[in-house]
């Protein structure tokens, strides 16, 4: 056994002090941000923002505004809530019947045996009953389910709350908006990563109580934690997805189109429920995604490092790797973000997109140092990973930093990609707008060509790092890849979460009145954030792409699969078919999204209709109905599609064992990555090119514009075609990919004892 | 040696026959459409025809019109003609580049030696020198070259030559037309399977009096006319769908859109190209493209028997089996053809479709009991399929013909389901119509979701049928099952070709001022040609999917390549950078077509504007310079992908090995097909959603139209985004994936020798 330099004690302490670390500065941040103060009639305290504002438009009354931005942030928190809490309920029932699935098929595995038996790897050693691993796979679903949960919730409700006070701050300047909507970004970024840390790590040190030497038996019953998170992150995306768009298409279709009123206009019934949905979709929804990926990362590694020479060696710091890689993260991410709020002050708009894109390159380069330091501490020089049915591959550390870097570095190259195929400051968006000059057929096809051309380079760059983390230290090189793409999470995620919060900061500038120069300024902090909502959709993607082959190859070693050879027929079938589930994935959710929307059209269309002074502004809409369908509509429109992803390894497993399930795995992730990259970069690049019209900041888009020019209204097109295409069904693919193969790495065992029982019938 | 039932001198006598048999049939069918007389001043011999329609219409002149008929033929011929001839020229040159490669990589092998050497897998036997093989590989190449190229070339005149004629029989009435049309198609679809038997069975004989006892030199270098076929099919699938939908697009964009002219009037400039276009890319590409699976799958059937027992035995009948399957299909479909031609006449509109469809039925059942001879008489009871690295698979006859069988009847499931997604008389089209209400964005997203959906059942019922001839005769069952789908190849082109010659019929009605009841009896005919192209699509590309993984099977055999083992470093990359090809391919293409429906545009306009009179209809526009506008922007345009294709296996091959290169094609092939199924569905889907609600044939279409509605605008967007996804985007995939395999497949012994220098050099 080879010495690491930092001893388990220490490790024991690092990790939980990190996460804390985390958690306490998320704390700092919510107080900071909690400082802006909103409504209950305070408009006086108005110190420090710009008074000539108030001198511009002309009836402007700035108490009023106030107390109407507090109103309906209100409206927007509840709405959101409840959407959650009805959600929940669901996912509490989904949890229960999965819960109880999960116990009697790997209960079923050893005949609900509670006997330690005689280890498979080493039989001179005791290994835990399958009824044991049962009992704590279920619970480690549990606990992941309820991390994600809570983080989900957490970072919605600090979203609600910064909404309005990003408006207010608004007043002030653009800096100072920023400032709070990017805090309140950092607020559910470090209190996911700290908590998805702190649960896991304890999750390990308890269920070592039980386990004891068996630390096989220990790690698989872990990787409940990533299926949990997975799960509710398929409710959060698939569900948050199509609440999002249905009520933003329903919202657009009646209001844009039919009545002709501008966008997040208060006389529109669905306004709130498309505020609401920012929140549930963009925030709860990717959270829970990004801690699914953590989750299923970490558990990837941890189960492959479980069977080899760390788990024989029972070497405690070397098996912790892939939490103190997460730790090392917290810290880094933690510096990275006072650049952004107290190092770089952000004085102009034009300062706002380089200010976020800086902060990937510095949480970037500075991880790369960090991953170096952990990889010389807390791994041995030389260790062996075990392959099944191949020669343990013998690793030395410093590969593992080539592992973690590889995968960090793509997600920076994913992003910058993302950027280029998205942000109208480059060519290809310009060209979309060009091309809705001859009208909305070009625009939806060079749409569709920039969403295909966008997949080559990050395609590119995920191969490198799999083929550099493969080589290097196979399975457990792509598990510490995908972590090491997912390491800057809490930065990731405070950029990502800024976009929403000003999406809904101007929102609320819109509907309570504020100011022409207030709403200038949120739209241009919103602009930023829809391409940091593209970059951050490239990596969870990305990484979702690497933890699924990680968990691929999980569950390859534990269904003792040495080989997954296309050209068998099972295999290939495996392959092909899993290549079109994508497909009909996509097909479900963006059926699902147009007639959650039609749905909405109709009660939209309803209270104009019936409501009498509603368009003439004198009436309040009823914001809340339109709340409640968009939530009834978009969980019950989830049914199928989450059906679909988690039946599908259940059925194919069974049915056809696990030789065709890792065929139908592996064509998945392949085809599911392309998808998943051209739908959200094409839905992004209709958007801005929309935007880069609206904008008419030079001469071209002049030419293109204004504002109800039938170019623009080319582009309007393409924007709402894009809406389902970059909200709901290319980030749901994610899901699709990672829960379907974490899916398949838990219920592994049990397809090895009982499955393919319809070959076994035909007797091939 | 199991000895088989019919012996080698009839089947030898057999082949020819048949092939003979089948152009005889297709010079009867060109003799009859022949005897319809087109203009010459003969407007006289209109015996038959109804001269009631001759009142209907005040001012019309019958003999002004067919004279008028006689002149657009010609112009539509003319331009016809000259696009390919200058296509042929291009390729001529790509050909002479390309056959200087083959000979040098393959050449090299060797070192160019030409002594005979012991064989690999028989040491005391003499094999043919790598030079000879270098040598028969390039001819065989050429002489599949020239045997596609005279197909489609023959195919395109006929098909011109028809055209005009069954403008005027529709005088007559729809039967009449609907026969015309159909023989045409019919010469079409019997001279290219007769031509493409006839030439690889004389380029077996005479190879084999080099070749001698040296079967598996023999038969590989015979895939060189596979690689010739599917490098034609390129140019005509690549280059003639950019040609003719750039035509379509750019000919819409300015006339119906600015101009607010009928689609196929006289006075749009670039009417001509259009319908020049039909031919070029519907009957001269579809015609290569399966020309080139008939190659490819002979082929890849061939190479894999030759290294079996069929070709250890030097069992000349057995091996000829892939040729026998063929034979016999000719038969089939000249049975099947007499049906449609004379058994049933069809008397109304609405017989059109199910005519068509019976065609499929009909020559579906008779192949199969065709299948079932042929394997009792062809091959010997039992016998061995060699798998690298495995043991040698034994086989039983019967076995073989569920191999077959299932490709047979996998392509009629195809062919259905196609059906029922793409034509307006079910409810998937009627929902896409529907979503017209709300704007051209819902009809986008409900057409998109429906090529998506519209994957599932055609990829179960391929991967059945790869199952089943998987399991039960390995990549040998694969290839005799695309054969299955092929074998009544005459009939699905007579169907396919039948549709772009109604296409052009009705523009020429319309262009010649015909009668409005002649119109509507060619419209009829042409959308029952809509459905039926798609449905030819469906049989390009499901085809194209057991055609690739034949040709995949017989590359790896050939590479000597035993495992395709996806949870390897090299070959997951491959997996995941060939899934990404088909959408870097779409991108070009589509982007492509843009491209040159712009130049279209710019002609079209600038003629419009310059031209006094064109407008009023008084003076003729420059047809020509819109028939060279498209010609040279198609050929130029076509570079980039086409380099795409025939560069990656290539530069893969050369720098990363065999095993990257198979992953490569195992992930394009996977990938590909669903893209290319959806693409042609969503954009039949769209097209025939227009045509629905243009029909106006039920209360809930007439709800959404008439034409120039908001939803039948609507619907036209639709329509024009569908054009290059169904007409080049999509079927040009099937290209990308046979391809790149029958690429691979010649090359792999240079590969195999010379290969993976990157990695090499990397020392891995």
């Amino acid at each position: 056994m080879a010495a690491t330099l930092l001893s388990a004690l220490l490790v024991e302490i690092l990790i939980p002090v990190a996460a804390l670390i985390g958690m306490v500065f998320a704390l700092i941040q919510w107080f900071l941000v909690s400082r802006v103060s909103v409504g209950g009639g305070q408009a006086s305290i108005n110190n420090g923002y710009d008074q000539s504002l108030l001198d511009d438009e002309e009836g402007y009354d700035d108490a009023e505004a106030v107390a109407l931005c507090a109103e309906i942030q209100n409206a927007i928190s509840e709405g959101a809530e409840s959407f959650l809490i009805t959600e929940y309920q669901y996912l509490g029932i989904f949890m229960a019947v999965f819960s109880v699935f999960i116990f009697l098929f790997l209960g079923s595995v050893g005949g609900f045996s509670t006997k330690w038996v005689s280890c498979k790897a080493n039989p001179s050693e005791l290994c835990a009953p399958p009824l044991a691993n049962a009992l704590f796979s279920t619970v480690a679903f549990i606990l992941g389910a309820l991390t994600s949960t809570l983080s989900g919730y957490l970072g919605m409700k600090i979203a609600t709350y910064a909404n309005a006070r990003t408006t207010l701050e608004a007043r002030k300047g653009v800096g100072e908006a920023f400032i709070v909507a990017f805090r309140a970004g950092s607020v559910m970024g470090f209190l996911l990563a700290a908590n998805g840390l702190i649960v896991l790590f304890i999750a390990i040190v308890l269920f070592k109580l039980y386990y004891g030497n068996d630390w096989t038996g220990l790690y698989e019953s872990i990787a409940g934690y990533g299926l949990g998170g997975s799960s509710v992150a398929l409710f959060g995306r698939v569900g948050g997805g199509i609440y999002t768009k249905a009520a933003d298409v329903g919202a657009d279709l009646v209001g844009k189109v039919e009545r002709n009123i501008p966008e997040d206009d208060p006389r529109n019934p669905a306004v709130i429920a498309d505020n609401v949905g920012d929140n549930v979709g963009d925030i709860a929804g990717m959270g829970a995604d990004l801690f699914g990926s953590f989750a299923e990362s970490s558990c990837a590694a941890l189960v492959v490092s479980s069977i080899s020479s760390f788990g024989a060696d029972r070497d405690f710091v070397a098996m912790s790797f892939p939490l103190l890689i997460s730790s090392a993260g917290i810290v880094v991410c933690l510096i990275t973000t006072i650049f952004a709020t107290d190092l770089f002050v952000i004085k102009s708009v034009k300062e706002i997109e380089p200010s976020l894109k800086r902060q990937l390159v510095i949480s970037t380069v500075l991880m790369t140092l960090a991953i170096a330091a952990v990889c010389y501490l807390a791994l041995p020089s030389t260790f062996t990973i075990n392959v099944v049915g191949h020669q343990p591959k013998v690793v030395k550390n410093w590969k593992l930093f080539f592992c973690v870097g590889s995968g960090l570095w793509a997600g920076l190259i994913i992003g910058y990609t993302t950027e280029y195929f998205t942000s109208n400051a480059y060519q290809p968006v310009r060209d979309v707008a060009d091309s809705c000059r001859t009208g909305a057929a070009t625009n939806v096809i060079f749409g569709l060509a920039l969403g295909y051309k966008s997949v080559i380079i990050p395609v590119l760059a995920i191969a490198v790092a799999i083929f550099l983390s493969f080589s290097l230290a196979a399975m457990y090189g792509i598990a510490v890849a995908a972590l090491g793409m997912l390491s800057t999470l809490a930065t990731g995620l405070a950029i990502d979460a800024y976009g929403p919060i000003s999406d809904n900061a101007g929102g609320i500038a819109e509907m309570a009145g504020m100011p022409h120069k207030v709403r200038e300024r949120t739209d241009a902090l919103d602009a930023a954030g829809n391409t940091t909502a593209a970059i951050g959709k490239g990596f969870a993607i990305g990484s979702a792409a690497l933890v699924s082959l990680a968990l691929f190859g999980a569950f390859v070693s534990r269904a003792g699969i040495a080989v997954v050879d296309v050209i068998q027929p099972k295999e290939f079938v495996g392959l092909i078919v899993g290549a079109m589930l994508p497909y009909w994935f996509s097909a479900m959710t963006m059926k699902s999204v147009g007639k959650a929307a039609l749905a909405m059209v109709e009660e939209v269309r309803r209270q104009f209709n019936t409501i009498p002074g509603l368009m003439e502004g004198t009436v309040k809409p009823d914001y809340k109905r339109c709340v409640k369908i968009s939530t009834d509509a978009s969980l019950r429109e989830m049914i199928p599609p989450g059906a679909l992803v988690m039946l599908t390894p259940l059925i194919v497993g069974t049915l056809f064992g696990s030789s065709t399930l890792a065929g139908l795995l592996a064509g998945a992730l392949v085809s599911g990555v392309q998808i998943a990259i051209s739908a959200s970069n094409t839905g992004g690049a209709w958007d801005n090119a929309k935007k880069y019209i609206e904008a008419g900041a030079s001469d071209h888009a002049r030419s293109l514009g204004p504002k109800g020019s039938d170019a623009h209204k080319a582009a309007v097109i393409g924007d709402t075609v894009g809406d389902p295409l970059k909200d709901t069904s290319g980030p749901s693919l994610n899901i699709l990919i990672k829960l379907m193969a974490v899916e398949s790495l838990v219920f592994a065992p049990f397809f090895a004892a009982h499955g393919g029982i319809f070959f076994k019938w035909l007797n091939i």
